[in-house]
């Protein structure tokens, strides 16, 4: 297609009343349609019926324990050794904590507000937090930092992860910068995987706060789509610079079985994971082991996790093709729209022509398509360049999510004709 | 038997010399017994295995949502309604929150010390926070309050619950009084259930913090054993008043069905309710909906769950029997131990001569029982008569039971013995 940017304000004007009545089309057709999370489609929940299906015949865990009973606030052995095998993290710096990630994450958070960490000042009492928070990123993530006051510092991502000289220039300087959010592996939304240095640097560099902590949502630690990506063991790399006790790790099987209904995990250095351990110890008797064993039950072997994972994979492929086929048919070496191949995770995410994306999401919006809102994956909902969108293609069948790319890109072209024809 | 404060030394002396004899053939015995906590015996739990073995062959809930999926912070409809109806309170003032109570209480505390309450100063900005605690009561309830820093004040227990002439007067004139920590029917430890009287005067009474909380620990709300005992309903009761906006209502299916692997709620004012609903909203994206399903399905109807209850109930009837039959028995119209008949709940709690637990509870330790520690039903620890010990009988069967129980009522007398020898 011709590049909008060398159009003739005539010729933007031709444009726009094509792309009009494409959109308007589309607007009569009074679609409904939600693409603004991330969740799976009912075909890849089906994957999982086992565990609905399957009785919990021996109640016994493997330690002689009645999982229907009060005890064992870590979690059941078989649970963490598992999830210690699956991820190669040390058995006894799991805790298995409930049925939610972001749960753990924000009981994290909350946890150094009121009690800091290791005997540090707890974090509400300062006057000032700052949490480095690579953009675009995880909402939920910046709506707890808001939520608490901490404020929030945008980093750029390039293709290795976040911009670690910014990183390490500003935790080494400031004693208020308290911590950094990272989806090291297919992040969320760039599908962005940490290199090895990136990994080895955040391990290695110093902090001017002694209770600095990585945030290691490793929310996609195992879901591969195109290829494997081999993540540097957070545990592995820390452990060399002794820093184990700056990393908070966490994990859940909600986008392996089932969202909200599997099992999370937190991870951290030998101190802070007794520390964390003995704060929960107030904070409830235990988790649900019975979910726990259930989980267990259903998979048994890291092996068999890669394996349903393998074909969880297939079927978002098959997502993913469409939208970056789509793309790519398109947008390919326009300047319209950029866009990062995810080799996994669950997004992929845009980048229009600045100041397009609000407009590209409204008008999406407006003809029956519901995207994550525009913003919404940076700090305060502000994206400074008006340009990043998240799609979030799993939800929708096959055919809708082809009828839902086609309005998308007339949306992106309207949004950028507009924008041109402002000038 | 006769009474050992009118004895002469020399009959003291006597009168311990036989108590040995006997506590050290129990020693000889080694008996391995763990009564420390109010866990669930095998055949309770048999009586939910149902809930294992059922699967779940619609996961499609009664509001058309897909209980697999992400989505409904608040727990879905069917079981929402089933609580409503079962405890009597409104739906729409119930969240559905995990699978433990304490970790929801353990959550509204620290939502409050971060965040206040519908717009207050957050109570961990405040110089000092005080909860009034009737005692004896929960330990667990204790040891969050402790670990938050805030100050813990006794307030006495007569048969009709809390000292409300103290908590009216403490409530009303000092700002710095937050909250009270209520376990209303069939109290932990003491088995009290609160009066009309009581719950009236706690929704009427005037308090000089605006945003003054009722932790209103309904953890034996449906837990009958001898008879079935009514509590004046504190949502009715607030409603008159106007001050809904205080309570702060748990509980749990984990006495009901499986300890830590059920269902537990908390409900609210119109107004407070919303803003926990909204708070959770940032901390979690939803609690498991397929343990939600699980119960409901299993139960379906009030009647039910008071069914299944009333079995429960006959269960612990008879360990109950084996408890007061042998106080009775060995301590009726004596000084030497004072208790409370609950109608239900889980414990009994006895009384000694002052300044005989430790030492009753340190002698059982010693020939191979383990009671719950001396103190722990009372704040930091501390019972200031040392008269206190938490009977918890259920997870015994009955002929350790015995056993324990005999072996307890010579470590009563034995302590009790020591104790006036001393003077």
């Amino acid at each position: 297609m011709a590049l909008f940017s060398r159009m003739s304000r005539e010729e933007l004007l031709v444009a726009e009343a094509k792309l009009l009545e494409k959109y308007n089309a589309f607007k009569a057709k009074s679609m409904q349609l939600d693409m603004s999370r991330g969740k799976p489609a009912p075909a890849q929940l089906n994957l999982s019926n086992g565990i609905l299906s399957m009785p919990i015949d021996n109640y016994i865990n493997c330690e002689g324990i009645d999982v229907r009973n009060y005890g064992i606030l870590n979690g059941i052995l078989e649970c963490r050794q598992l999830f210690a095998d699956l991820l190669d993290i040390p058995i006894d710096n799991i805790i298995i904590g409930g049925n939610s990630s972001l749960n753990l994450i924000y009981d994290a958070f909350t946890r150094l507000y009121i009690f800091g960490s290791l005997g540090s000042t707890p974090w509400g009492k300062l006057d000032k937090v700052k949490i480095l928070c690579p953009v675009p990123g995880y909402d939920r993530h910046f709506a707890i930092c808001e939520e608490l006051g901490f404020e929030m510092i945008n980093i750029p991502m390039s293709e290795s992860g976040p911009d670690m000289d910014m990183v390490e220039m500003l935790a080494a300087k400031d004693p208020a910068v308290k911590g950094i959010l990272c989806v090291p592996l297919y992040s969320n939304p760039d599908g962005i995987c940490y290199s090895d240095e990136t990994v080895e640097r955040l391990a290695k560099m110093p902090t001017a706060a002694e209770d600095f902590k990585i945030f290691w949502d490793n929310a996609y630690a195992v879901h591969h789509v195109y290829k494997e990506v081999k993540l540097r063991n957070i545990f592995d790399a820390c452990k060399q610079y002794g820093t184990e006790d700056r990393i908070l790790y966490f994990f859940s099987t909600s986008k392996i079985t089932f969202p909200g209904s599997g099992v999370a995990l937190v991870a951290s250095g030998d101190r802070y994971i007794e520390d964390i351990r003995r704060r929960f110890g107030k904070q409830t008797i235990g988790y649900s082991k019975v979910n726990q064993l259930e989980t267990y039950n259903f998979f048994r072997t890291p092996d068999n996790v890669k394996a349903h994972m393998k074909k969880l994979g297939n079927l978002l492929k098959s997502k993913f093709n469409i939208v970056l086929e789509k793309l790519d048919s398109e947008f390919k070496d326009t300047d319209l729209l950029k866009w990062h191949k995810p080799m996994g995770g669950y997004f992929i995410s845009v980048y229009t022509m600045d100041g397009c994306a609000r407009e590209t999401v409204r008008l999406a919006k407006e003809a029956g398509l519901t995207l994550t809102g525009a913003g919404a994956s940076y700090p305060y909902g502000v994206d400074p360049r008006d340009s990043n969108i998240r799609i979030a293609p799993s939800y929708p069948d096959e055919e809708e999510l082809k009828q839902a790319m086609d309005l998308f890109c007339i949306c992106v072209k309207l949004a950028a004709v507009k924008k041109l024809l402002e000038k």
